[in-house]
């Protein structure tokens, strides 16, 4: 994403705290109380502008969202977002995904959201594919047994290399479509990206991937 | 495939026994004795008019190949092609890969290649696709450990399937291409119906899995 400086970011995020989260870090284990509703929580990393997240969260009031998104310029896209639509059951967090181990505990999250993350088509930068092992296991640490990630992209290299990752990493696939869009998959919600790359002809891919915890532990 | 019924294939087949294995539950165990190298046996589960196989065959001396086929009249294409060719590493053989236990015995195989299997769609035949966990656990039952599946197709459908049942059956994803012909994969064989259909456009998916077998004995 093309990032534009923006130095009032910072003040509008902090005049924001119902909305932007200021102090994560003291709902780790006990993220229940941030919502109105104590549900399943979902979260997306690199939640971009928001779109996805928001429409989710009109779409399913039955769950709680988080929307993860490290830069202050694209954040507060999606706060205007959220500041119209004011839902009770979506908060945005303005922090890095390298960091969710301070603001989450073992069971907090249901189901992590991925959508067209950034590549990093370079061999060299395989270790910041938010697919890489490093960052499957960030996740299973704050996830539910039996939680899930959600991945969709339309980025060929990326899509191969996650099946990949998430192979070796021992998650079960349990859905997978080649042409989202062309597809009998209901209840798509479109981020910004898709709609621009659909628009150019780009295929879309999905995944959904579950941690599976039954034999995994050794010392039974 | 369109089958024409060749009443003289039966009799062809027959003449050539030094080709198309007349006795294969003979060789169930020890199946190097068939060849002249004692080497790693690689075989094609429905090889068709047998191009791949053959060239496949020529290619890597290294290796003995079997091409199965159970259509009478199909198989007679390849043998034509095998006794143009008379590889001392490459044997036919005309029986069901519902059959695969009667003809060979753990650690005959190293590796099972699948290409263009008929995809089934229709739900209710999903046990008869080649990627089903039973015949998951035929090819298991007889390849080494750490045996592999190489499989490609161009129906976007089955592929999905396969992945997401070799993901359920705890296979390990060695490799992906959501795009064969447009890949830097190297020494790709094409098919007669590869061929066909990327000629008419069609992507090609390839992926290879390998069985795992640590850690899949409970009893240990």
């Amino acid at each position: 994403m093309r990032l534009r400086n923006k130095p009032w970011a910072k003040e509008k995020i902090e005049q924001h705290p119902q909305y932007i989260v200021p102090n994560p870090e003291d709902f780790k284990g006990r993220w229940k109380e941030a919502f109105v509703k104590d549900q399943p929580l979902h979260i997306e990393i690199g939640t971009g502008k928001g779109r996805f997240i928001t429409e989710m969260a009109k779409a399913h009031p039955d769950i709680n969202y988080m929307g993860i998104e490290v830069y202050d310029s694209v954040i507060v896209a999606a706060l205007d977002r959220l500041i119209e639509a004011d839902l009770p059951n979506l908060k945005l967090l303005n922090v890095n995904a390298e960091d969710l181990e301070k603001y989450f505990a073992k069971n907090d999250v249901a189901r992590v959201y991925l959508n067209f993350s950034d590549p990093w088509p370079k061999v060299r930068h395989e270790k910041r594919r938010l697919m890489y092992k490093d960052f499957l296991k960030k996740y299973e640490d704050i996830l539910i047994d039996g939680g899930e990630i959600h991945f969709k992209t339309d980025n060929q290299g990326l899509f191969e290399y996650s099946l990949r990752s998430f192979s070796e990493y021992g998650l079960l696939l349990k859905f997978v479509s080649l042409d989202l869009h062309n597809s009998d998959y209901e209840g798509n919600i479109m981020t910004e990206y898709e709609q621009k790359f659909s628009e150019k002809g780009n295929r879309i891919y999905r995944s959904e991937v579950k941690y599976q915890n039954e034999g995994k532990d050794s010392s039974l």
